[in-house]
């Protein structure tokens, strides 16, 4: 069998933890029956791999989109409307996207060209601890999901900016599900929140601004409702 | 927002319940606890969209041989090895593909030639007790994972012969998880095991042969050891 190129990776383990292990299907069985498991269901339906080695803004973003079932409004392929990662083709030309990636900051343009109401958080803007507010919020319920804009160096991984939905969340353990779009590379995989957190918390050398992560809505969810959760979540 | 063409379909339900749903919730919850959703970890790792309208079974194929950890021994995208519908163009010319789908012997044939061991199975030659001994062998290990060919119009589902993975299985109520690659038209769902024989216990207009299911295993599993399992589980 030919051997040129590479067949994945193998997953630094510590600090993340194979989701098909057995240690993945324990903290994900305990997750769901603490109810931080909800957002999964309709997220996972959609996984899927980025399409390009540089699209993982683009998979992440139209797995969250069609996770929402926000209606493209236009033909994917026969009479369907769908979002593929061919049709992300606003705020950034896709040839440059395919050459270089994308920003975090035309990543949140994007998804408001796709019709997403979008809330995003730059590191430096935000605390770890109103990350987990938004965790909690998101895989708690199926109206949101986070996009995380992270430096893969932290989890000892190769390569470094990288984008990919976090899939669920681990109250307890204070681990998350990373749905990695790279699905060449690493499997999907739990890693502890204060080292998402620090890989969030780095620079994009490309725009010399901090990374973070990406909350794209559908409008048909009442937003306020969700602000008030996240507001009453916070009080004593 | 233009409304030409079509943004999915309204899943009939009954008979399939919707993965995503409470009572899809529910039964996945069961069938975790009662063991037999361990092949789904590696399955749904690899869950992707049938790239055409008419590759369902290229989609399904490709899931699998990803689930399998096949090395396709040749590359995809930049260095990388890993299998795309696009790559399974063996046995049936890929655009006869696009333009007429694939039949249940050109699978099993695209299968051998990816690189896998592959048990199939058509229906007037399998019973219903053997293809719930199947479910059963692989729904509990992650050796192995079932295709199915069936006729979606007796879920009361448009379309006609389709192709997609099993990934779970419910055995109190007997049900199935049906991870459909068309998910620009039904999202997961679960379905009676008997509907679903009686679904792929259909003739293919297209060959004049019944359907069925198809079972790809990778050579580096003991293959005697899975068969030793089925004998021995049929034992009283």
């Amino acid at each position: 069998m030919a051997m040129a190129g590479l067949y994945r990776r193998v997953l630094p383990s510590p600090p993340a933890i194979d989701f098909a292990s057995n240690e993945g299907k324990q903290l994900f069985l305990e997750a769901i029956q603490n109810g931080t498991m909800e957002g999964f269901f309709k997220l996972i339906s959609y996984f899927q791999t980025q399409s390009e080695p540089a699209y993982c803004g683009l998979a992440s973003l139209s797995m969250v989109l069609n996770a929402l079932a926000i209606d493209p409004g236009r033909k994917w392929k026969g009479p369907w409307r769908w979002f593929d990662e061919s049709m992300l083709d606003c705020c950034e030309p896709l040839e440059k996207v395919k050459a270089k990636g994308i920003s975090f900051g035309k990543v949140v343009c994007l998804a408001h060209c796709a019709g997403a109401k979008v809330e995003a958080f730059r590191s430096n803007l935000s605390t770890i601890d109103d990350f987990r507010k938004h965790i909690m919020a998101c895989t708690t319920s199926d109206d949101c999901h986070l996009i995380s804009s992270n430096h893969r160096g932290l989890f000892k991984q190769t390569g470094s900016g990288h984008f990919s939905p976090i899939g669920g969340y681990h109250a307890e353990k204070d681990m998350a599900l990373i749905l990695d779009v790279a699905r060449f590379k690493y499997p999907p995989h739990w890693v502890p929140v204060p080292l998402l957190w620090e890989a969030m918390n780095t620079i994009d050398e490309a725009t010399g601004l901090h990374r973070g992560y990406i909350i794209p809505h559908s409008y048909s969810v009442i937003y306020l409702d969700f602000h008030y959760k996240l507001l009453t979540s916070a009080l004593p």
